[in-house]
């Protein structure tokens, strides 16, 4: 029940009372976040069931507030002002973005707004089991129900061509399944013939450098100290460990990243680390001033993504992070590491080769993982591809792509957690990611000369303080294909990150 | 805002929307628990401020759909039916609980329980600083606008004589100061010569078996295993570090504890973790098909301390406990206590002697901490003793009734983290709690032939299944007054309290 003292009679009061509705809806958002990361954290086995009815309960409230027709009216006031004469001040985002969102909001009936709710919440266990088991029949008639309901979404918001879409824009928005497919053509046409040379190159790495003893304490000290080092805020955020890492950002002053330790492979948790730790950079540079509302939001998983794979591969996987963390390395794992020499180590941590695990792939081949779970989550939509017949085609696809066979389902078609949750749509924002990552890495370079030599000394503050004033700062001020051009000058291409891993990997395979 | 399909016409159909609403209610309230657990354990030091707005928002939703007046309609058609014909019906009692529930609730301004839930919220950190620092002065305005909060509480809910009845009922439900202040002064009576004459007793432990090496880890997997033998369910529940122990039920499947870690001090997560897990079992017991119903509530604060107090001193500090227990101590404290005498260590753990603070205080003292709060919240609740006069009047009253001086705020008023919440009214169950588990303990060695037998075998059973069938599963259907009438056939007394305190301690200390 949201309660106003009166309607508001000025612009500017309306304006005021659709922000401080916006704040509000945030907030609780913020808590269903707490539930969330908690569920995923500390929360006991047999707690899932009352966790799913306080999240669907409040999935209702919050659609409840966002539906209220005061919303349309005040939006609509804002709408006729002044207020959106500028595009691009500070008001003008925020009502166009809370259109967006009320327009969104009130195609959905609260009844599918909170099935959805309850049966991801569910659902996620059900595919806890059947991963552990490797058992895509435990997973299926939970999955057939989020297809199910993920069209009916579709259809609510409705679409031009592709039902596709609507569920992308809700990932990624004003973004379009016919734009994406284009940009990943074309990336997979200058990828794929890539990964094979480098398949064939003479130079190989030698990865058994990373598969020694890491003790798990050593390396949770390790991974802390290299959050730091990047800027992480520990005073406003926290790591734990947990069996799938996320980023959850739960408004100000609390940003939390989780990772997962392997003692006998060092990577999992320190690229990991880095790649949660460039979400969280995000969520800790958006102006808090303006929490709660557009301005003070991200712009979409897409350009999340691009933060998370610039720290972990654009930085860390860099000569010259390295040259700075290899040596402290060394001192925290002495038995794996004294006398390694930094360019088999930097080669080993850039390895590229197909394996079964997105996240654990290489900055290559991790485009090709994406291009199937793209093609499958079209095709089950659609209805193409029935679900039980997921786990044929998976595999199938999977060999077509990657040049290898799928082992089992675990490794297959149950080892992301986003279906469970019912994120169709979700996958391509990861490749999107790399390719707004790329472009936004190489304007860096220029726009800060020396920006490498400072990542040697230890100092990342000259690239954390570009991208607080290029992206974090900007809250939802442009769109992503906006911003994009206005920080690099051109649209979204594939042409940068083909660039970077040529000139990265070339000269490390002797190609 | 709730919505309805259509107005109930029957009293069955008007019963189950009780019902309905009385259950999202708990599921939102247990949303609250999970993000107070998560303040106290996991949330980062400057999430503090958002943590306070989505609590105190969530308040104000709770409370809007609490005061409903749909629930006062649903309520009086369900008063005068059938319903409500056998008082310890199953829908007698949740009707008349909801009613107490309603009644209370429509009696607070919305802006009252937002500034409070804030206040609250935000003066534990201050109260954190000001006992680290044992700095009044950072905690005094805080505790001055919560009392004066709460005033304005008690003023609403309205009282007959005392306006600490109106606060006391919150967290006693029915219970009165002037019963409670008699009963008190009972206790007092009796309890003043027992620990004189302990103070000069012949025979004195020797307390320094338990300031040994109790390595923290060892202390973590022994606490685990006492509270899994008395029955803590780790598929339901878990336990964390916490700088303040306390139990949190957060709905069917998910109880959780903390306790705190002394490695040169068994006592303190040893007890601790004893105590919390009494609460734990309270909750882990309660009918989970009343669920969000007060049929499936626990009856009061005093009756869950009395759970709690139970496991704690009359189970954990009982020699046919440590029979079992002190073989196992031994193996995992080899350090500390291999060929510790099991008299001597049971002396120690049942030292009586006055101390500073009240949690770590043995079975007889420790209801003078609980005078000595009872007396200062009403002196500060009436006006007659100013908040900025707490110290020293604590401080004065302390000497008095403990015989020793309080070195400072930290150990003196500053101790506990009650007020900072704002429980006024709260401490009284404490002592309530210990009279109640006296005089269920006693009956439930009547009622169990060999009932301390068992514990020297590690079988906890016997007394759980009692609790089970005699409290835990009757969820609210008695009052706390009638409650301890059915089970033991006598109103509550000192009387049992007081015979177990002579009959232990008396031979313990050869008097």
């Amino acid at each position: 029940m949201t309660t106003t003292a009166a309607a508001p009679t000025t612009v500017r009061s309306s304006y005021d009372e659709l922000l401080r509705r916006s704040k509000e809806a945030t907030i609780l958002g913020s808590a269903c976040s707490v539930l969330h990361w908690d569920k995923e954290t500390y929360m006991p086995p047999a707690g899932g069931e009352n966790r799913a009815e306080q999240l669907t309960l409040l999935a209702g409230i919050i659609h409840d507030r966002c539906v209220d027709p005061a919303w349309g009216e005040l939006l609509a006031k804002c709408e006729a002002s002044e207020l959106v004469k500028d595009k691009s001040s500070t008001e003008a985002v925020n009502i166009r973005e809370l259109r967006r969102m009320y327009d969104r909001e009130t195609k959905l009936p609260k009844r599918l707004v909170e099935e959805f709710v309850r049966t991801s919440s569910l659902s996620q266990e059900a595919w806890v089991t059947a991963r552990k088991e490797s058992d895509f029949s435990k997973f299926q008639p939970w999955l057939e129900k989020l297809i199910k309901l993920s069209r009916e979404k579709a259809d609510c918001w409705g679409y031009e061509k592709n039902p596709y879409d609507a569920l992308l824009d809700e990932f990624e928005p004003y973004e379009t399944c016919e734009n994406v497919t284009r940009i990943f053509d074309g990336l997979q046409g200058e990828l794929v013939p890539i990964i094979e040379r480098i398949a064939g190159a003479p130079k190989r790495p030698d990865k058994s450098i990373l598969t020694r003893a890491y003790p798990i304490e050593k390396q949770q000290a390790f991974c802390r100290k290299a959050a730091e080092a990047i800027g992480f805020d520990f005073q406003s955020g926290r790591i734990d460990t947990v069996v799938h890492p996320f980023c959850s950002g739960m408004g100000p002053g609390d940003t939390r990243i989780t990772t997962r330790y392997n003692e006998r492979f060092l990577n999992e948790a320190f690229f990991g680390t880095m790649h949660e730790t460039g979400h969280a950079l995000y969520d800790m540079g958006l102006p808090r001033e303006h929490y709660g509302t557009p301005m003070g939001s991200s712009v979409s998983l897409g350009i999340h993504e691009s933060q998370s794979r610039m720290w972990e591969n654009f930085v860390g996987r860099s000569p010259a992070f390295w040259r700075f963390f290899l040596p402290e390395a060394a001192k925290a794992f002495p038995e794996a590491l004294s006398g390694a020499r930094s360019e088999a180590f930097l080669h080993a941590v850039n390895t590229v080769e197909p394996s079964y695990i997105r996240v654990e792939a290489d900055e290559a081949t991790y485009n090709l993982h994406i291009v199937l779970r793209f093609e499958l989550e079209q095709a089950m939509l659609s209805g193409k591809l029935g679900v039980k017949d997921l786990p044929a085609a998976w595999n199938k696809r999977f060999k077509e792509l990657l040049g290898i066979a799928v082992p089992d389902d675990r490794r297959g078609c149950l080892q992301d957690v986003h279906w469970s949750f019912g994120h169709i749509g979700y996958f391509a924002t990861y490749t999107l990611g790399n390719l707004y990552a790329a472009q936004f890495y190489a304007q860096a370079k220029k726009d800060v000369p020396g920006l490498e030599d400072s990542f040697a000394k230890g100092d990342f503050t000259p690239l954390l303080g570009w991208l607080r004033k290029n992206i974090h700062g900007q809250g939802m001020r442009l769109r992503a294909g906006e911003l994009i051009r206005a920080v690099t000058g051109r649209p979204l291409s594939h042409a940068d990150l083909v660039s970077h891993l040529k000139a990265k990997f070339e000269p490390m395979y002797g190609l």
